[in-house]
């Protein structure tokens, strides 16, 4: 088994990356908790795919389990769902002392994460992802959150899972898309921080060779991610370099809706936009735009989308990263090597 | 000026308490915080009282101050409100370096604070506490929260505000009724900790020799508060003691949705059901009850409600203070001394 041990003091906990470790999240959240209830909150797409074989680990362990199925999609990631999870979790009799199991991808990590820190003042959870995006991204380092009809993510906590436990087995039952989704932050942990990884990338010859690799590839984004972490609880500083792309990333979505392009396809775009015009201006290494968009193309990720400067200018007026009238931009100096650019808001078109 | 340092490493600050405070908050806020903007958390009955002249404080100090109403009254404290306070502070453009402040009464300090400690995933607050409840009990220690159809407080979290200006002139326009609802929590604290302070409290002439002491008095609960809160956070142990006569209290309030009961009015049963019944059954030194029943009695709290045994155990069913199976109750075993007591749920009404 593969394990990252992320070091946050009294909050520190263990990734944990198995085959078929779904069917043994009973037995190892039994080491971690005396609790009487666990709840499952799941998605309508990956509820029947397994919530009965973690349900069945569960119960295997004594836990009396009961299971929450909001209905699949970035657009439930909203207040009146997280309001349905928590008015059900009261109807379960859920407790202080109980435990939230968070099944799915990131909408669920997030939402049923932010229902976890608030319900009861917070109790404990765990995330089980299920595709790639969520296995070595958002089910790590504690970030939870609701969209509102202003922006995404606008409303969360910074809140600690007891434990992660990564099946890359479950991605099988994965889209393509959904898996290039994920592959759009495997390549900018590659960007910003391991040049190895990037290459690594680089080498596989068709989907079959990831896949065989996968599990190494979700351990070493993993690592990168629990050292920033460490660093950084609280997003106040070098975190940030995690939010490569993501500043046009999220406009991208939101301009359409979070229908046309996912997470990591708004990503894939924001970090071609960005890196092509570093590289223009002469802060990025020449070839490392093209380097860059070759590897997104290898992974079916798109690298511009139809929208004017002005749409992402106001877009990104009411993004979060946003402190004041200043803006941190995470830009790469080469594969591998990222830094992190405060500009005066005004400034922000010379860099679309 | 009086002050209470409350301790708690890098969340550590300061409760002032003066009269006028309410006119400084600006200067003494820029002292803490760099924030362009402030966002006025406030209610329909405190805001046009003092909103104004909290938001001149501000300006003047370079604030740009946005300001925030709902419409008054604990069935405010839900999700719905709570929605709406998130999508103002939105179209305010309120940033992750901005400051919120709440003023009002516990509806208020609970909500606002729940609004800070999660827009953004959390902006720095400070309390501005209204009412005498808010001001020696709700205002401190960081417990933020909304109701659910289900119970009271059941979504929240531990936020610390960043500084508390308690201003006790404000309390000339609170009616009677609110001003005694207060003085239940400070029956309590005198109950569970200091037997001075329930001695001073049954010495007062009348409302007027109150209120010219109750600078020292809201000192002296917001001293005792703070010191339990640095020991216990999180509400994990000892500071179930601050709880003594709230879980039957919350069981009164909800009996009655909220409306016929105050808070302190429901704590006021809570404390006097189970001080007659500690004393009946020999936990309590005799007399201690009557000896409470009176000081209630002066300021017009009331000792029982209509309620039945087997109300009081399906509300209390469902309190968040309940953890599994059993539940811990606060005694006192004479004025000034408090004890917690584990006990199996189904030998509640041996207590009621």
């Amino acid at each position: 088994m593969r394990k990252v041990h992320v070091d946050l003091g009294s909050k520190s906990y263990d990734i944990e990356i198995k085959n078929t470790i779904l069917d043994e999240v009973g037995k190892k959240l039994r080491e971690l908790s005396k609790a009487e209830a666990a709840v499952i909150v799941t998605d309508s797409n990956v509820g029947p795919l397994y919530a009965q074989r973690l349900n069945d680990s569960l119960t295997k362990e004594g836990f009396k389990v009961s299971v929450i199925t909001f209905p699949a999609g970035e657009e439930s990631k909203n207040i009146n769902v997280l309001n349905d999870i928590y008015n059900k979790m009261a109807e379960a009799g859920i407790t202080r002392g109980d435990v939230l199991v968070a099944l799915g991808g990131g909408v669920t990590g997030d939402m049923a994460g932010l229902a976890a820190a608030t319900f009861l003042r917070g109790i404990d959870f765990v995330q089980v992802p299920t595709t790639l995006l969520a296995q070595i991204d958002s089910s790590v380092g504690g970030k939870v959150a609701i969209d509102l009809p202003a922006g995404k993510n606008l409303v969360g906590a910074f809140y600690q899972p007891k434990a992660v436990y990564i099946d890359p087995e479950l991605l099988s039952t994965l889209s393509d898309r959904f898996l290039y989704d994920g592959m759009a932050e495997t390549i900018k942990y590659g960007c910003i921080k391991d040049s190895n990884l990037f290459a690594m990338l680089e080498g596989y010859q068709d989907k079959e060779e990831l896949l065989e690799n996968i599990a190494e590839i979700i351990e070493l984004c993993c690592n990168i991610k629990a050292r920033i972490v460490e660093e950084d609880e609280f997003d106040t500083g070098l975190r940030m370099i995690l939010n490569f792309g993501h500043t046009l990333g999220h406009a991208v979505e939101k301009k359409f809706n979070y229908t046309t392009y996912t997470h990591g396809e708004g990503v894939a775009v924001g970090m071609a936009m960005l890196t092509a015009k570093s590289e223009a201006i002469g802060i990025a290494k020449a070839g490392t735009s093209e380097r860059l968009n070759k590897l997104l193309v290898k992974y079916k990720l798109p690298l511009v989308a139809e929208m004017k400067t002005e749409d992402f200018i106001a877009a990104i007026k009411l993004d979060k990263k946003k402190a004041g009238s200043s803006l941190t931009l995470v830009l790469i100096k080469d594969i591998g090597t990222s830094i992190l650019q405060k500009i005066d808001f005004k400034d922000l078109e010379n860099y679309l």
